[in-house]
């Protein structure tokens, strides 16, 4: 656990903590769970997750405290597009916010098996959770006056009109391919049940939260909440998480090594040990694709910012390291200024 | 949080409870959130669900710290057709136990979001989250060698052939209208990750687990874990959970005030307070519809034989004065010995 005190290239346990053990969050992205020309069997997908569980299992029995959230695009999207069957057969649909609740159990359970069996294989035995979290988000926003995520299938004109007079709902013409919904993009402002994932955290479980950026909400006047149909970006909700828990490192695991600047140019530069005040340059000058590792180098920012020991950004293959600050692209609130590779 | 040397008929607080507070599982039926005619819609589902909350909300204003359980047959009925519809339009399918896992979260997040606010406006607010659980099982029980539960839509004969020789799966014909697959519904052994469960109801968390039975998982020799479809009876889950937590009461809230004897016969006779040996008579003697009543008297009986307090079961609209024990079908170890409604 990190404080605002505490020497910014501490990476190991702090007093505070009374498990002495470096708490970090793990944000997965979308490979560890389907690779790119992977048709989505569960087959494929359980293999997968078994080599991310691989390396999840390593670092709890090197003595790390884990939080683990993940991406869900392609497997709601797949619930979203069976929904869109079931209603031509004449089955009532779920909102989308339902559909990525049910999506965080999908691959939460499997993400809990796979850990489950790495940490008996290697004699580590913990209890690992998929804890179904809420996302507060503000209605009142920017996010909800321009619906920018496109989400389910493409839709003639006539029935795109029809689902924005009948329903409400935000519908744009994209590119001559058709009509699709889109919905906002949120920023997210607390996890409703934080308090029960540190709970769990200090008493050496292992926990599944938020995937997808978890359930999207809004608070009412009188202070209660409703879902709302949103995604909001996965990587800003794993800062949040961190932040809430006050975490260690934030390790951001993706399909490369290391973020880049100047990227698929001639000047195209990996990025090292970088500090924060770097990163925020870097990132203002807009290195870093929206949508991919855009919002990975943002949520870096923000948990480096909000008093984070270390933020992380490096592939799948490289956790262990990652997590020890050896590899990848590494965030500190002043890191080596010369930006070379870890 | 009971023990085994308590006076069976002591519903208030033991001292070996640090937070000094009645622990409840309760068990919700189907009717908690869809009822009899009901289409399934989620508008339907949620205004079930609020006064599901509402009952729920009463009991931990009044102090009592619960765990939720409910059903999920006609939720993961609705995901498997649709996954069925996705199969026929070439979108990959995921196993059962994974569509029950999906349901879990689809409606613990209803009950969560629900209970959420039933607490913010009776000016109690408290932290509830749903947790997606496993239930162990015996693959070598005799469950796994004739497989009961009927699944999914009709097929023909072909069909349910390919499917038995392509996957392994058992089919049977169904009174002439067609193939059904059928699974095993084995015993729940123990639930993995119970003590994660037990953490947070110690701190005032109140947790939606193990819905539809929880997600059944069997253990190969080397102690890892694997999904296995099957369907666990819900109540007897409920049950297995209040044993393992050493809840004080097992609530098992239903359509009906009262289980009965003579059922629909003119004797038929309403149990109020009955003794652990009346109910376990009764059980045997068949008073009890199997996949309705039966399990739920059964799951009563080896809560009280466990050494819980009381279980109770009765409709939803009593849920308070049932958790109090003034109402419904009442299971101690020495109950009152004259079998009338209390």
């Amino acid at each position: 656990m990190h404080s605002q005190i505490k020497t910014v290239n501490s990476t190991t346990t702090v007093p505070g903590d009374p498990s002495g053990k470096e708490t970090i969050v793990v944000a997965l992205g979308g490979n560890a769970i389907l690779k790119p020309g992977e048709k989505g069997t569960f087959a494929e997908q359980m293999t997968n997750i078994g080599h991310t569980a691989v390396q999840l299992a390593r670092l709890i029995c090197e003595g790390k405290q884990l939080i683990i959230t993940h991406g869900n695009g392609p497997q709601v999207g797949r619930i979203f597009r069976q929904q869109e069957l079931g209603v031509q057969a004449g089955l009532p649909e779920m909102p989308l916010y339902i559909c990525g609740a049910m999506s965080q159990a999908q691959i939460g359970v499997m993400i809990q098996q796979a850990m489950h069996n790495e940490l008996v294989l290697a004699g580590c035995p913990k209890t690992v959770v998929t804890m179904i979290c809420q996302t507060l988000v503000d209605q009142e926003s920017a996010a909800f006056r321009d619906p920018t995520k496109p989400i389910g299938s493409f839709y003639s004109e006539e029935e795109a009109l029809k689902a924005m007079t009948e329903k409400g709902e935000t519908w744009k013409e994209d590119g001559g391919r058709g009509w699709r919904r889109v919905v906002p993009s949120p920023e997210p402002l607390e996890i409703p049940e934080i308090k029960a994932v540190k709970l769990l955290i200090k008493k050496d479980v292992n926990v599944i939260v938020s995937g997808g950026g978890g359930t999207p909400v809004a608070r009412n006047s009188g202070g209660t909440v409703a879902g709302v149909d949103a995604v909001v970006e996965k990587d800003l909700v794993a800062q949040e998480v961190a932040r809430a828990v006050a975490a260690d490192t934030l390790l951001i695991l993706t399909d490369v090594k290391h973020a880049k600047i100047n990227y698929r140019t001639p000047q195209e530069q990996k990025l090292g040990e970088i500090s924060l005040a770097e990163a925020k340059e870097y990132h203002r000058q807009g290195h870093f694709q929206p949508g991919s590792m855009g919002p990975k180098v943002l949520a870096a920012i923000r948990f480096v910012e909000s008093g984070g020991g270390k933020a992380v950004i490096t592939s799948l293959e490289d956790a262990l390291s990652g997590a020890e600050g050896k590899t990848g692209t590494i965030i500190k609130r002043s890191g080596a200024a010369d930006g070379s590779p870890g």
